[in-house]
């Protein structure tokens, strides 16, 4: 495949990931479980879609984490990360337009990402108020478990032929079982940004978080990248 | 195949999927989460039961894109439009049949497509009153992200095995978490027409506004047709 | 294999079929999805795990379909249904020990089938009062669209490959998220005898109605294997 | 592999199960269902993410069970339980720093198995007060289905490719979908174990029950062992 063909391809990717799975949270009425689900299958349906011509990162954190682990050059991780951001920028606009043409005021919290009391005030009842170094501990660790189980479905040495998309996308839809209530779940610095920039709430700024959800996704891809090879290391067959 | 097994085939297939779609929304008690896990599995089902005989695509603007994508003849899409609608059409009649034998009164929206300030009022609180733009953004950009699936799984370029089927029915269950709040959700004429004909609701017609399930459908089909040849254009290995 | 081996695998198996699928309704608290889901995902179970010894039916209507289309002698299909009966009864008597042990008093509708307006009453508003006529309707269209699939996914003319356990399974979660609230979901008459046995309602019977639930599942079975038939005929590679 | 492979392989795998299961239990809002499925899917994750490392048991009655049926000597049977409880434990740490991270009080039942009428008051009205005969019950009973599964779908005499994860999570999530609200369900020990040292209950103790989640768990496996052999007995091709 060509570079161009890649990068429109993880730009399409990205968008799906983020517009299916945030605009079921803004529409969907489809409860915690229905949102995890939905962000499993925007997985699924890009990979198996267009896996065959970018491999599906949709996320940059994933990228990040396959470079760390060897797998993709750095400069092709750059090419991801722009397509990647842009995909996720322009799904935050569509679901813009719609939210604005179903008539209702401010976009609000606007499924993003975030922490502590005034998030909980914004989200309400259903979240909880987490620390700022809890948001860190549980986006770090669930994107080290994201992917240690991406870089070993893929490992080359081993086939599990058509099943790595399935089994990532089933992989973040556990993600966000465990964690919507705790920081919307991110894993993915693209669908975070994606959406804060068009969230517009009192008492609580979206902008003002979406670091956290950037930076703690990278560091735990990055651990991963390296306790993968630790824990397969020697293993030749 | 003989055309008239593809024929019947896709009649019963659209049957099923109207029938197994609207009858769970219609009957299911299951919440959105239930109606759009259902219709996913009437793909699944299908696909898997029938798609060896048909190609399944059970659906007119799936059709369409196939066709737009220039891997089905005019011809032939014709005749599967003619059995997607007279399969939608019967699964409306017999869920007819199943609503009078409950002995509740008239059949109100009757899992119909729709948008608007009426719509939402006859379907109640959960449903958001979407303006006509946005409804037919909604529609055809899903049935675009559906038909980009569909293109992409099945392409001959490379193989995804069985997994298709899995893939498309699990799209078309991601499609519904994010919408059936907005439209009902359709991304398929002949699920529309199939059980509009049968709705009776005092101040919104789904007749009125069963174009729009039509034609919105049926433009997302043919740019995916036209985006998927692009995305992958000079791909050939 | 053995027809010792594949009694009691199908004995096993239906046994597993009908105390995690009634088990769900009646300990669960899942909600009709999640009922929905577990008796699908029985069969994914079964299919997987004893598939490879007896073919996993689990259900007399499967194995009548399967005999009516031809693939099963009918010496065979009675030692089938003999290993069904028994596995469901078992998984009622057990499921009775169970209620028994959490103390709860009579057992009720007791995840029985039925219909009209005194099984309404027993099962609460969630249900609806369909008509003996209409039961019939739903049970064998539903099992006839359940026959179609099993007959499709595994026709040795075609390759599924293991596709077909996922695929049978889902279908059954299909035809329950449909159905629940108008019969509470038969299409196996093992499933509905095996329960029907044990539930103590007032001013409605199960075994007064289980007649509906034997027959109609069986005339929709026996429709499938003729159509299945007319469907693919002339239809060799 | 090398043994220290497949002992963090294991200890990391369960780590995920522990985590991601009792995780949603203890901060999803998601319901038994979406808890049925987290399990579930923790297992799906880690099959296909570490199953070619050390095969994925995640759980001391799995591997029980793996050596009644002689696919395992018992020195490896024991390197793997201490991997698994280790594994479990960690879990149970980290998903203590989350909830007092959260600034909740006490951690109550924190996710533990239980039974009886004081488990019930401690969890609340969806639970069911069953005895300790009946938990046993249905504790052994579960586990033995569960192993029964695993057996075949992973039986080197007939090839089920790569469905065995697939298949084994979402028997797990049937599992739970049976027994939630009858005994938290664990069917394993390393999951009972690793929250129920960091649970803190008025009136009512996950220690002093934990011994029914270890012992039933193994019985039910073991069984399962010898019944399998049963079951394909003489069944050589």
């Amino acid at each position: 495949m060509k570079t161009c063909n890649k990068f429109f391809a993880e730009l399409f990717g990205t968008f799906v990931l983020v517009f299916g799975g945030c605009g079921t949270a803004l529409f969907g009425h489809a409860g915690f479980v229905g949102v995890s689900i939905a962000f499993g299958l925007t997985v699924v349906a890009m990979a198996y879609g267009i896996g065959h011509i970018s491999g599906a990162h949709l996320n940059p954190a994933v990228s990040f984490g396959v470079w760390a682990n060897g797998r993709m050059s750095f400069k092709e991780m750059l090419t991801y990360w722009v397509a990647q951001f842009i995909g996720g920028i322009i799904a935050g606009a569509i679901l813009l337009c719609i939210w604005k043409a179903t008539g209702v005021g401010a976009t609000g919290v606007f499924a993003s990402n975030g922490f502590g009391a005034d998030f909980q005030a914004a989200c309400g009842g259903d979240y909880q108020a987490i620390s700022c170094g809890g948001a860190f501990l549980v986006e770090a660790l669930l994107t080290f478990i994201f992917l240690m189980v991406i870089l070993g479905v893929t490992d080359s040495r081993h086939g599990n032929g058509k099943f790595a998309g399935l089994a990532i996308g089933l992989t973040l839809t556990l993600i966000h079982l465990v964690s919507i209530p705790l920081t919307n779940t991110s894993v993915n610095p693209a669908r975070s940004l994606g959406v804060a920039l068009f969230s517009n709430c009192e008492g609580w700024s979206a902008m003002g978080q979406v670091w956290l959800f950037i930076v703690a996704p990278l560091v735990g891809a990055a651990l991963a990248g390296i306790a993968y090879k630790a824990i397969t290391c020697e293993c030749k067959k």
